[in-house]
């Protein structure tokens, strides 16, 4: 990792903070609690890839990235909704999300589940009110669009009722991909998506090869999270290793092993790379970024 | 109810149904069980309350109903998903709405808990389609953020959160109504807010008049949900009455008496019938809306 790298995307992780700070006022009044579980989620640190994903590729792209701010934002609050919605009883029952007490037991499961609900809802307020004001409406509506798309049923959510189903079953590669690219990857490919739309960049190549470096870090991004549930430490993740075993899940780990993952992720982060290199200089965070996903231990 | 309004009534709601059975369309995939649990809740019927309210007002003001329907479809879908939400063991944990087992009752918490997720979710993908293509996309950016705002943290979300620290404790009528006004009123304010905006009459006397009547009728409406709690019939309801004593709730009804109650409503029903009345003709609508929501039985 280049010290360039390091430090542009600690300034992005800044801005973003600072938006998202800014963005949920804790109110003193009969419903104050639910400001505080939101805030105590989103603020909770965390890679904010998601956020500087968007902001980068809009640089690359030439778009403006203060228009761009809220929808970065927006992924964050969708992304942290649904942590909160996963680590529920309900679905993963998790104590532990980054090394503190998960929303609900920090808050119970009733307002926990409503802050989760907060969280989705205050993505799409800040949307709706950032496309209310842009000199293209219709770009923001767009764009807010294809954001729904990816956390929806065709998205995020459809992949998280897909995954449930998969549980303690044996699944087929091509099934876990399938799974994989709703319930994570459709999240990491909106980043792109928001900047492609936001630059004006539909239908050219520059699109093209964006989804398709998109679609290979987002596998490549839970592939890494297979093996880091393996051989990841404790500290590091901030929550236990080994759930995946334990609950019976298929995942690249259980089907090919460690060692083939690390070949196969070394083999993604190459091709991701080489299609960073083709925008030149102006792709060089993205290729640091795909080598940064490869590398990470949390 | 005079036969034309009960003609109209039955319209709107036929329109409305078209629109909500054709939004969700079952995938034969991994993640189709999210899409059945979305239409169990979604199509049991009801009384389409908000989205017949939402093209109502905009016939009274001469907006575009084909333009409306998105958003008063969508505001059916938020209701839909709060009531999932509701009924989930972490908050009510009702085993029966609508004379029916609850969506987690039939499918299970963890796809009840994202097939409310997938119901919010939809009503901003729903509106973000609609506004993309209006001939005034900053208008339905508008739109949607004012529903967002009402669904969300300063309206029923928030509210939902007010109701949970009420539970159990002496609250006053003050408390009782702010935590109201939010937590069913926001909700039933916003067909009036989508309504307004579509014919472009926010700042109007017009606008001022429709957000008395809407804030008069949405308190009526939680006020007789009060009544119908310790009266109603479990049949016609749905659902067991007798649920806010056995959880210590402040009510209207715990606070005065079904006879007082009774009183407040008529005199609710009085001023919101007078607000009606001024529009005329066109006001008839929202004339016998009132009284139908006076005399209702579930």
């Amino acid at each position: 990792m280049t010290e360039k790298f390091e430090k542009h995307f600690k300034e992005l992780v800044k801005k973003v903070e600072q938006y998202l700070s800014a963005s949920i006022k804790e109110e003193n009044n009969a419903q104050g609690e639910i400001y505080k579980a939101m805030n105590y989620s989103l603020l909770a640190g965390g890679k904010r890839l998601r956020p500087v994903l968007t902001l980068a590729t809009a640089e690359l792209l030439g778009a403006d990235c203060d228009e761009v701010m809220p929808f970065a934002c927006a992924l964050e609050m969708i992304h942290t909704h649904s942590l909160i919605h996963d680590d529920l009883p309900a679905l993963d029952n998790d104590d532990l999300r980054r090394g503190r007490p998960t929303c609900h037991k920090a808050f119970g499961e009733a307002v926990a589940l409503l802050a989760g609900d907060a969280l989705l809802n205050k993505a799409f307020e800040v949307m709706a009110e950032a496309a209310a004001k842009m000199n293209d409406p219709a770009k923001g509506a767009r764009i807010m669009q294809k954001v729904g798309n990816a956390s929806g049923t065709e998205g995020m959510m459809g992949g998280q009722v897909a995954d449930l189903r998969c549980e303690g079953k044996d699944i087929t590669e091509d099934q876990l991909r399938y799974m994989y690219a709703k319930k994570t990857g459709a999240l990491l490919k909106a980043p792109f998506l928001i900047a492609i739309e936001a630059a004006g960049k539909t239908g050219t190549d520059e699109e093209r090869k964006l989804l398709e470096y998109s679609e290979t870090i987002g596998l490549a991004f839970q592939i890494k999270d297979d093996v880091l549930d393996v051989v990841g430490d404790a500290k590091l993740l901030g929550k236990e290793p080994g759930r995946d075993a334990a609950d019976g899940k298929t995942t690249f780990a259980s089907l090919y092993g460690v060692a083939k993952c690390e070949k196969i992720l070394e083999e993604m982060t190459v091709k991701a790379t080489s299609i960073a290199k083709t925008f030149g200089e102006k792709g060089e965070f993205l290729r640091e970024m795909a080598e940064y996903l490869l590398e990470r231990n949390y």
